[in-house]
This record gives C-alpha cells, structure tokens and sequence, in this order.
C-alpha cells in the first residue's frame, strides 16, 4: 500500500490552519480592553506570580529531565540511545512549551473577560473560552507535529515499522514533564487555596478573594498553574501516548495497510484538531440570561458531528486495505471511542453535580455533621467507579470485537481507532478546561477590584460554569489516560514479544502463576496509594508554610486588616511556590525509579504485570479521588445556593470540611495519577529490552 | 512415601488436647461469680440481644447457603456435584458453629470479667483472656478437624491425590458464611455504635454507656457480633482455606513426599494448636499494675517459641523426601511466614498506636480542625500499605526461593509452608481478639452497673488492651488472608491447568496482552471499591433507623432521661438486628455473583487476572481502611489522653469526627475485605470447570 498523500496533507492542514486560528484568538483577545487600573495591578501581580512559578517549577523538571537523558544515553548503548534520549528531551521541551502557551494565555485573558464582564455576559464568556481554546489548540498541535516531525526525523518515510518505536523517548519526555507540572501544580494550588481559607475565612473571618489576605494572589496563581498548565501538560502527554500506541500497533498490520495504518492516528488527530477549530469559532450565548453552558455544550456537539463525519472519510480512505477491509468496522470503533468520551462525561457530571442523588445525598449527610458527610462522601467516590469501569471495559471489548471483524488480527487496533476518536475532540475539551481558570480569575479580579454588582453576577455565572467544565475535563481526562495506558500496555507487550523474537500474534508467555508475576503486580498497585499518601501529605506541608506566612502578615503589616496597608502578595507566591516545588521531586522520583526497578530486577513478565495492575488501580483511585472531591465541592454548593439551612447553617459547616478534604483529592493527587499511570506506561516502554 | 504414622497422630492429638482445653477453660469461666443482679441484668439483656441476632443472622445465610448448594448440585453434574454441594454446607455448618461458641463463651465471660474486676486485675485479666481462648481453640480446631474428616470421607486415604480438590467447597462454604457474618456483624456493631453516640452523646450529651440511653444494649451486642462472630468466622475461613490451599499445592510434590506433602499443613496446624493452648494457660499478670498487654505479649512469645521448635520436628520428619530433600530449607520457610506475621502485626502498631509518628500526625493535623484531621488519617491509611505489601512480597519471593532450593519444583510448595508458619499462631491471635470484646462489654456492663471507681478503672485498662488486641489481630488477619489468597489464586492455576491437561510445571498459558484479561482485571479493582462502598453506605442507613428509635424513645417513654424510666433495650436491638441483615444481602450476593459472570464469559484466563487483581486490590484497600480507621481512633484517645487541649477541646472535637468516619472503615468494610478475597478465591476455584 503506498501512503495516501491527499489524506497524510490533513497533518500540515491542520497545522496551518490551527496555526491562523491562534494568530486570530491571540489578535482578539489582546485587542479587549483592559479594564481600569486597580484591575490591571491585580491581574499583573497574578501574572506575575504565575510566570514566576512555571520558570522555577521548569527549571527544575529541566534539571531533572537533562539527568534522566543522560542516564538514557548511558544505559541505551549505540544509535538506540542517541534516539531514545533526543526524543526524550523534545517531548519534555515540547510539553513545557505547551505549559507555558496555557499559562501565558490564561493570565492575559483572565484581565480581558473580567473587563468584559462589565459590558455584557457574552462578551465576557467569548473573551475567556478564546483564551482557553489558545491553549486547546496550541497542547493538540504542538502534540500532533511534534510526533510527526520526529517520526519522520527518524527515518520513518524509509523505514515505517522502525521509526514509531525509536519515538516513544518523545511519549516518556512528555509525560515525566507532565508529572511534574500536574503535581508541583497541584500542591501549589491547593496549598495556596487551603492557607488563603483558613487563616483568612476561619481565622480572621473576611471573606474569600478579599485583596485583605495575602494569600488571595497566591490563591488566583493556583488556579493557572494547577488547571491550566497541569491539566494542559497531561492532555499534551496523552495526545502523544495515544499517537504513539497507535502507531506501534498499527506496525503489526503493516502488510495490509502499509504506512498508511502507521500515520492513521496522525490525520485522525488533524481531523479532530480541524473540527475543533470550527467549534471553537461556532461559541456565542445567544441572549445575556442563557446559562453560558449551553453554549458550550453547543460547541461541543458541533466537533462531535464534525469529527464523527470527519472520521468516515479517513477511515475510508486509510483502512480499506486496497478493498480487502471492510473499513466500516474500524469506522465502528472510532464511533465507539467517541461514544465512550461522552459517557465518560455524563457519569462524571452525574457524580458530581447537585442535580443527581449522588451529591444531594452527601448534602443531606451534612445536616447531621461533618463526619457522616465525609462518609458519604467516601461512599460515593468509591461508587463513582464502577460505571466507568464497566463502559470502558465495554468499549475495549466491542472496538476489539469491530477491529477482528474488520480483519483478521485487527482486533488490537481497533481499540487503538476507538482511542483516537475518544481523544479527537481533546483541542475543544482543552479549550474548555483552561476556560475554567481564566473565569476563576476573572471572578478573582472582579471581587477584589470592587466592579458593580451586575459584573460579579456576571462572572459568578462564568465562574460556576467554568467548575462545571474543570470537572468534566477531569473526567475525560481519565478516561483518556486509561485508553492511552491500555494501548501503551499493548505496546509494551508487543516490544516484548519482539524483543524475544515471538512472532505479534504469539501469546505473551507470562505466567501469572509465578510469585515474581504477583509481586510485581503487588507493588505495582501499592505505588499508587503511596504515591497518593505522598501528594495528599505535600499539600498539607506546603499549607502549612502559607499559614504561618499570612498570619505573620496580619500581624506585622501595619493597617492590613483595616484596608490602609498593603499585604505582600509576592511574598505568599515565592513561599508557595518554593513550598510546592520541595514537595514534588521525592514523590516523582518514586514514580520514575520503582518501574524501572521492578522490571530490571523481576523481569519482563513481572513488569507487565506491575504495568497492568498499576494502570489499573491508578485509574480507579483517580476516578475516586476526583469524583468525589467533586462532589463534595457541589454538596457545599447547594447548601450555599439555600438548601438544607443554608449558607452559615450547621450543615454548611459539615459541607465546608467536605470540601476540603476534597481539594488535595480531585486538584492534586488524582490529576497526577492520570499523568502516573501514563508514565508507568511510556517508561516501562522505553527500557522493555533491560527487562529481559 | 507412606504416610508419616507419628507425624499424624498429632492432627487427633491436638483435637483431644483442645477439647479438653476448652472444656477446662469453659469450667473456670463458667465457675467464675456472676457479680450483682443489676450486672446480670444488663449481662442478660446483651446475651438475648447477641444471640437473637445471630439467630436471625443464620436463618437468613442458611436459606442463601442451601440455594447456593442446590446450585452447585445442578450446576456441577455427576459425584464432583454432591461432593462440593456437601463439602460446601459442611464448611458453611462448621463456620456458623464456630462463631456461635465464640458469641456464647463471650457473652458468658463478659459479666464474670466484670465481676472479677472488682476484686482484682489479674482476675478480670484471666476471666476475659480464657473466654477469649475458647473461641480460638474452638474455631482453630473445628476447621483443623472439619478439613480433615472431609478429606478422609472423600477418598483421602485411598487417592490422595484427588480428594484434595474435592474439599474445595467446605472453603467457599466456610467464606460463603465468613463474608455475610463480618459484613451483617460489621454493619450492626458500627451502626449501633453511630446510633448510640449521635442520639445520646452529641444530642442529648449524656455519657458513653450510659443506662438512660436506649442504644447502649445494642451498642454493647454490636461488640460480640461483629468482633467474635465475624473476626471467628473470618479467621475459621483463612485456616480451611490455607488449609486446603496448600494441600492442593501438595498433590504437585506426590511423587517426593507422597501424602506426607499433603498432610503437613494439617500436621503444623496441630503443632500450631498445641503451642497456643500453652501459650493460652501462661497468661497471668505479674503485679496488679503491670499493663495488661504485657502479659499477653509473653503468652504470645512462648506460643511462636514452641511453635518455631515444633514446625522443626513436623519439617524434619514430613519433608525430608526419604532423605533426598534438604528440609532444613522448607523449615526456613516456615520461619519466613513466622516472622512475616510479627512485622504484620508489628506495622499494625506503628500506623495505629499513638506513641508512634502516623497516630501523632493525625492528632497534630486535628488542632487545624476535622479536615486536615480528616487529610492526616486518609494520607496515613494509604502510606500505611506500603510495608505489609513490601514485607508480603519479601516473603513470597523469599518461601518460594528457599522451596526451589529444598528441591526443583518445590517454590511454591516453600510459599505454602510459610503461610503454615504464620498461621501457626492463629489460635493464641484468636484468644486475644475475642478478648477485646468480652474486656469492653465487661467495662460496659461495670459502667452501667454503677461499679466503684477502682473497678471502673481497672475495666478501662483492659478496655484499651483490647482495643490493641483487636487492631493487632486486623493486621494478621489480612496479612493470613493474603497469604491465603495467594496459595489459592496458584491452585487455581494448577487446576486450570489440569483441566486443560497441562503438566503443573507447564507455565500458564495467560496472554495478559488480551483485551477480555485486562478487562477482567479492571472489573475486579472495582469489584472491590463497589463493594466498600456498599459496606460504608450501609452502616449509614442502619444507623440512621437506629437514631429515629432513640429520639422516639426519647420522646415517647416516660421518665427515660431522670433514669425513672426504663428504655426499651430489646426494641433498639431488634431494630439493628433487622436493619443490618437487610443491609447485607445486596453487597453480598454481588460479590458471590460477579466472579461466576466473568469467569462464565470472559473464561479462565480473564477470571484468574480478576482474581488476582481483585485480591491484591482487596488486601490493599483492606489495609487501608482498617489501619486509616484505627489511626483516627488512636488520634483521639492520644487527645483524650490530655494532649493538643484534651478533652472537649477543638482538636478533640475534630478527632472525634475522624474517629467516626473510620469505625465503618475498621469495623465493617476493611474486615469484610479480608473475606472477599478468600470469597472470591474458593469460589473461582469451585468453578474453575466452568471457565475452560
């Protein structure tokens, strides 16, 4: 089969055309007006702050990904090694960069859509969604490019089956960067929110993003540093591991479909990317009182239809193996993919909003106090597992199914086309998720500036709305990273397989019978709950530096409570910052080293079992940690919207400690469990040939 | 080989010496003064409401178990149908005798350990202790003795070799009752517990085991039914299913040892049970205020003494292999499982003990109030898996490593005789958990008596000795339930295996790269979070029906809070009675349903990466639940103690909440898990035909 030109020129459309769309978003979102001078301080100390921490936070992963390079270079003897290391470090630069867009966007939007706020809610919701769909578009392409650029650097127009392979140092760049960035971002925001709260709303009782505390800058930092620079490293790092898993196993069926089964994935995601685009530009409220999530949504359902039409064309003209494949079923299994992202959304809102039983059940276990709240709250999260976990045990089993009827051994790379449908409209849900920080900010800068009442309703709509988003993506992002880990897993397998001289349709010879097999598996699930001891444990460290700090303010900075002195925002965000930072490398460490020494001391079969067993328990604890951090947010929200006594009543208090508990949960240990289980993957990947 | 004839005649001579141990222990408790007619009332009323429930408890497993049976005998055509149909009421019927003699000799010594208490320590301390010691006898025998008559009436003497498989069902009978007794037990004892202290401590702020408060009685019951009944239950099924588990590992080594391999575990049982009742007769304490714990200490040193020394001779004569083995190798494995149940047991103190570091974090995290107490005890439960997990799999690697040095092949036999080492102990560990309830009934009943002050306080003493007791015997009874697991999950290997005519050294042919085994595992992670929070959930709503009744007594009965009146204790135990056993059905047959599911689609190779999955997560999450849940109880006794502000200060307020988010925690879900993964393994055993 030779490659099919008129479709591999979707990559560099896509390229191009996402290209013009930012210059266009950027342009317009620049060009708003700026607001009025108090705002433009606040917005500048928030900048500030945030740009502050990406730079150290940066040069830390970057001392940390030069060392692991090295190592590479050393251990991966001979040309392998040269590949494997370079790719490695473009995969981290190319994900930092990715970070850094998202930050950048996000804090010259959040002054932007607060200004907005003023004249009417729909420029405010356009001034922010353009500002988050910078990000969404700049993580997807730099992602898709980034892939395409190295796998023809390394040879992959001459050799196609080899080239993927030598890739995968990209996918291990990306996500140990993303690590990282979504722990030392996920402390950071955290520690910040939990310290601004309870020195500033407990202890000296004003209310919260009141420009009184010195923690408020801290706090608004947080939210650009954890949603959109963590969440935008992690969704950059699957793109890429699901790109990359993809590839490798359409190598398997390179005799039917060619080069063309390889790059699949690639004009897939262009498609996607380009469907993104035109929902991005379809986004407007159509009258000032619909609630801005209908927009959205609208949005949504535009890439959707656009992505489903989009995919029969290139599955049609890809996967049809020169009439010998009936594409249809591969069609089919994309359909499912995309199918699975929308369940995947719906079970988290039903988990998570206040209109479902769920969360009205843990609000009404606050009215008989903090304690059966927490119950119910750990009863729910644990529940929330288990319709995930059956729909994407059904999707892997019908995109198998669909792939073996497409054709004979197709079966794994149905799943693989499942997977790129679930993640082709990953540039607008991005688009979404850094929507929510920017109207967080927004709301931050309009409180604290004193705007109108008519603005802070304004942005307290955008705010809610934009929870909503977070939490949606946090969803997606789950059920992604668990298709990109199943079709790393796969990989690895493969590698094995290959590594060993067995044909890929030969079984893996793992013998699950053994105690190496079982241990690794052990470990493997044990990593994830200590890894999540650790995270959740950091957060309350960092706090605790960012309490002592404000309280040594308030009582040293001369008239700071009566509104005369001012509080010293930078000094909060250099504490945080440091705070947060110490608190990341040893649990990240953990992660990176504990694969690699399961595999190089109980071998192969043991880390195929530590692989599938933490992947497996990674995802579970993530579904739990966010859903019911989620949920317990909204039991709080709908006491405070009147219900069950109210804002101040007993029941709120009980909602309050919920919420809480909650924060290190869904904003810290469990985003950085998605980027975990997709680091167990790419890692144990890159050195399967010392695990023999 | 013949059978080792000497070796043999310690199985009968251990179940003589423990009938008449018992029958001694029973006299000398029974014998005991009964106290006070106002103790023997409230004595009365917790032996009616105790046995009431565990009537009711096995009527309703009864009708469950003889539909499982007659299931069996459809299902399962031919001789293998009766044999498992009758092995599986066999053991079903020795599990629900063992936990009566344990509920019965508890409710007996509770009222004379509360009469002894008032003339001196070591008096109550023996009375509480001995009643304890008959249940371990009781259970430890009776699964010795059960395990052992259905082996010979299965043929056991003339094919040793097949009956072995054959008793598979009296384990699934035996977990079949071990999971709905700890799971109906568990939620009756917490949600009394929960009950009792919302309605009466914080509602109408009257003390702890106050007579006024209608629950007390059933919050008293809750103690004997969930920490006697299930715990005994839970500890009969890991004997039987270790038992049983290594047996068939035996059949694999019948051309070395002959029946001799299969017998040994019987054989070092015995050893086991005659250590303890020595063990159990050395307990005294030295002066009146020498700490309680320290006499059970020494017992329990002298019994791992003679049981180290016996396992030498059972090893030697057992295991030698007519010369051409080197026994000393399989001795050493059986000290490896010796000294894993020490580190058990030690990290169980180390996460729940307040002298150490994780208790004192929590205690120190609750001055910020219930949600940093609440982030403190979730972050300690989850660091807390990380050295069991380490030390499991040390000792598994370490057994089996030593079994394939004593001869080729002989790995997994090693693993097998490790768990006989660290089940050795499992008598004198029954005693000493049994002794928790009876020591807290009897402060009860002292309490509610209105006992002197120096009575008063000696109960308080052995109260939190027996808090020690049964947190300790938590942490050995997941440490024995993985080990247990673990020896099943590979005889289910062998079958499998022998079912599809493979050698046992054959590797199991598992292609772990398959979709339908990932996904098995992936159903059996979350088989287990659905599961917890069915169990958490339903302590809630029993509770819930609890605390309506209290506030209509309350409310309605004349004089109930001048102490005129007097509440009706029975309604309160009737209503717990029929809220908790509605409770347990759903979660229950969920569990026996869901292996059967996967196993009959997904078939065998799904079903072991289920099982395997499902157990390492369960112990894990078991872990978790039940060290998070003791550490918050410690946390708030180390406050109560007089630390952090003391008690009825805010940090005591705070740790009072961690306290009550972990009783469901330690009390009904984590003890249930224990079960669960014995469940799951019998019963993907039984039906290991099914899958092929």
């Amino acid at each position: 089969m030779q490659p099919h030109m008129g479709m591999l020129a979707l990559i560099p459309t896509a390229g191009v055309a996402a290209l013009i769309t930012s210059i266009y978003l950027i342009l317009y979102v620049v060009r708003q007006p700026k607001g009025d001078e108090k705002m433009q301080e606040i917005a500048g100390a928030i900048r500030e702050g945030a740009l502050a921490f990406l730079s150290r936070q940066y040069r830390t992963i970057g001392i940390l990904a030069v060392v692991v390079a090295l190592i590479l270079l050393v251990a991966v003897r001979g040309p392998q090694g040269w590949h494997t290391a370079i790719a490695f470090l473009t995969g981290a630069l190319a994900s930092a960069i990715s970070g850094y867009i998202g930050m950048y966007t996000a804090v010259t939007a959040n002054l932007r859509a607060a200004a907005a706020a003023r004249r009417s809610l729909n420029d405010a919701l356009r001034v922010a969604f353009r500002g988050g769909a910078i990000t969404g578009l700049a993580v997807t392409t730099l992602s898709l490019l980034g892939v395409t650029a190295i796998f023809y650097a390394y040879g992959g127009a001459s050799h196609p089956q080899e080239a993927p392979l030598l890739i995968v140092g990209f996918g291990f760049g990306a996500s140990f960067v993303a690590l990282f960035a979504q722990l030392g971002g996920g402390i950071y925001t955290k520690a910040a929110d939990v310290g601004a709260d309870l020195v500033g709303k407990v202890e000296a009782g004003i209310p919260e993003d009141d420009p009184r505390n010195p923690a408020v800058v801290a706090d608004l930092v947080g939210d650009n540093v954890g949603d959109c620079a963590g969440r935008g490293a992690d969704l950059f790092e699957s793109t890429a591991a699901e790109n990359i898993g993809a590839m490798i196993l359409g190598i398997a069926l390179f005799p039917i479909f060619g080069v063309n089964g390889i790059l699949f994935p690639l004009v897939a995601r262009s498609v996607g990317v380009i469907a993104s685009i035109l929902g991005i530009l379809s986004v407007r409220v159509r009258r000032d009182d619909e609630p801005p999530m209908n927009a959205l949504n609208r949005g949504y359902l535009v890439t959707i239809i656009l992505v489903a039409i989009g995919l029969f064309f290139v599955t049609r003209e890809m996967l049809n193996g020169g009439g010998k494949v009936d594409y249809l079923y591969f069609y089919g299994a994309a359909l499912v993919g995309v199918l699975t992202s929308y369940i995947f959304v719906w079970t988290t809102q039903y988990y998570t909003e206040y209109r479902y039983r769920p969360v009205r059940e843990i609000a009404q276990a606050s009215t008989t106090g903090p304690a059966t709240n927490i119950i119910a709250g750990v009863s729910v999260g644990f529940e929330s597992t288990a319709i995930p976990v059956v729909v994407m045990s059904a999707a892997i089993l019908a995109a198998y199914w669909l792939g073996s009827m497409a054709l004979p051994g197709g079966g794994l790379y149905g799943t693989a086309v499942a997977t790129m449908g679930m993640l082709s409209t990953v540039a607008y849900v991005l688009a979404m998720d850094t929507y929510g920080p920017i109207t967080d900010n927004a709301g931050g800068i309009t409180e604290m500036s004193g705007a109108p009442e008519e603005a802070r309703e304004r942005t307290d709509r955008l705010d809610a709305s934009g929870n909503t988003t977070k939490a949606l993506t946090k969803g997606y992002a789950v059920g992604s990273a668990a298709l990109a880990a199943f079709l790393l897993f796969s990989a690895y397998i493969d590698e094995v397989k290959h590594l060993l001289g067995l044909a890929p349709d030969h079984p893996f010879p793992i013998d699950i019978g053994q105690p190496k097999v079982f241990v690794g598996a052990f470990i493997g699930a044990m990593l994830v709950l200590l890894f999540s001891s650790t995270a959740i444990r950091a957060v309350g460290r960092a706090a605790q530096v960012v309490i002592q700090e404000v309280r040594r303010q308030f009582r040293e900075v001369p008239g700071i409570m009566e509104g005369t002195g001012r509080p010293e925002y930078g000094k909060c965000v250099d504490i945080v910052t440091v705070g947060a930072l110490k608190q990341m490398v040893i649990p990240g460490l953990v992660v990176v080293v504990t694969p690699v020494l399961v595999g190089a001391i109980l071998k192969a079969e043991a880390a195929a079992a530590f692989l599938m067993i933490g992947t497996i328990v990674g995802v579970i604890m993530a579904l739990f940690l966010n859903n019911g951090g989620g949920a317990w947010d909204n039991a709080k929200k709908f006491i405070e919207a009147g219900n069950l006594g109210g804002k101040g009543s007993d029941s709120h208090k009980a909602a309050v400690v919920g919420d809480t508990v909650g924060d290190p949960f869904k904003d810290t240990a469990g985003p950085s469990l998605h980027v975990l289980v997709k680091l167990l993957s790419t890692i144990t990947l890159v050195l399967a040939w010392l695990f023999i």
